[in-house]
């Protein structure tokens, strides 16, 4: 399985529509085609803030897997809103802008299907496979990433 | 419509089940029932860090709500993650921190149902209705809000 | 007084050595050539992680107050630190990246005299003058202001 | 030298006034008396954002060293700005909340001299030593904290 495979077969990828294009060399992109469970307005498309979000975190993760063919929890991560998503599809771009022994640091830009900017994420994973959290993955998993 | 049903029947709350249990005075709690798609792992619970993001960034729209009677965009939010979430629930409370003419900040704790702690989040929101944004709200919403 | 001559004049930018290369439209850039007492180090420079943000924040404030001619409170901002900063000087580029009624968006790149990456941030700032919270500026600063 | 010693020593802590009060068990405080040169105002006393910051970054990582024994890089810190600094005194209490074998997460909270909030941050620091990013510590320094 494939590294855009494997992210797109997480549960609450599949349940959200994420959607990963492309996976290397420290860099991932991903999108979303918004649907109307997307959106925190019963009565038209305005993205919630999760789901920009979600796609961030997602393709930031794969960005980092990419370099390290390991596990990378996400430590922790920022979002900055930029303007609201009502358009059809939300686009992430991320690239690897550190990567350390224990941790990296990941840059992510969202925007619509115009280019238009969405929102600016940053977000810190872990490098090294995680603190013994055998909780994040199996044997089998840490496997199949090598 | 009461503000803890207003915000649980948003498209995407719904989508992830996101109940709001209480609403009031600058805070919110509120809570998931994780299920198998909330998981970013096949095999068993493990919350995708979207999941607890999307919690904390609901509550915390919530608990800004209760204080302005208006509509508040998220302008930024940042989680730490001090677990994995492998339990039967994640619960956030959240608290207005600092209520401004223009935005607010809020502070959210993640616990899953043993009180253990699963993340941490600081997020800033607009206080002031959103910069003539109408896209985040139309004039009936801002109506029902006051 | 123009803007820059504005920001290096400020009691703490002074003692930090912050000077200000251009301020306008939006943008600033500024600079600190390191001194030993920059470091948190006593047998050699490595830049204290204070000195980078310092820099970062008014810089991130003067690109504000371009665009708004009016007091520009932080609200927040993250930093993210790239590489120790063990150079001659540290120069950063700030461009607002969002501007509101209420807030604005900065991001700033913190870089040495090499062009190599230091460090990253992304601030939010008030645009409307604060909430009343004088404190932050006199009338006659304001007036100066615009 | 105890720790406190340690980080008061550090050249800009110095510079800034920075006083460490109490180290130990995963926790620090610490102080600035603040002066005139502290502040982002010529007139009187508004401390600058990076003063509460540079406290905060300062007491996060005496705390995480008082469990690591170990340089403790930064990896990123977001600070949330509550109240203007008008007064004598700056107070900050860090805590760790997350310590794992790669990185620590730390709450630093900061209050005047009448324990009214002035900030709060999180931050998120290097537990292993760094990368092998020598140019942090030398092995005298190393050996010192052991």
């Amino acid at each position: 399985m494939d590294l855009a495979t494997l992210f797109e077969s997480l549960p609450f990828s599949d349940h959200l529509g994420i959607e990963i294009d492309n996976v290397g060399d420290g860099t991932a992109t991903g999108h979303i085609a918004l649907e109307s469970y997307h959106s925190s307005n019963p009565g038209r498309m305005i993205a919630h803030g999760g789901v920009p979000y979600a796609l961030a975190d997602t393709v930031g993760g794969a960005a980092v897997i990419s370099q390290t063919a390991s596990v990378s929890p996400t430590v922790d991560m920022r979002i900055d809103y930029l303007s609201p998503a009502t358009g059809d599809r939300l686009v992430a771009e991320a690239e690897v802008i550190r990567l350390g022994n224990s941790v990296a640091t990941v840059a992510v830009e969202l925007t619509d299907e115009t280019g238009d900017q969405i929102a600016t994420a940053r977000g810190v994973y872990k490098t090294d496979g995680g603190d013994g959290e055998t909780a994040w993955t199996s044997e089998a998993e840490r496997a199949e990433l090598e």
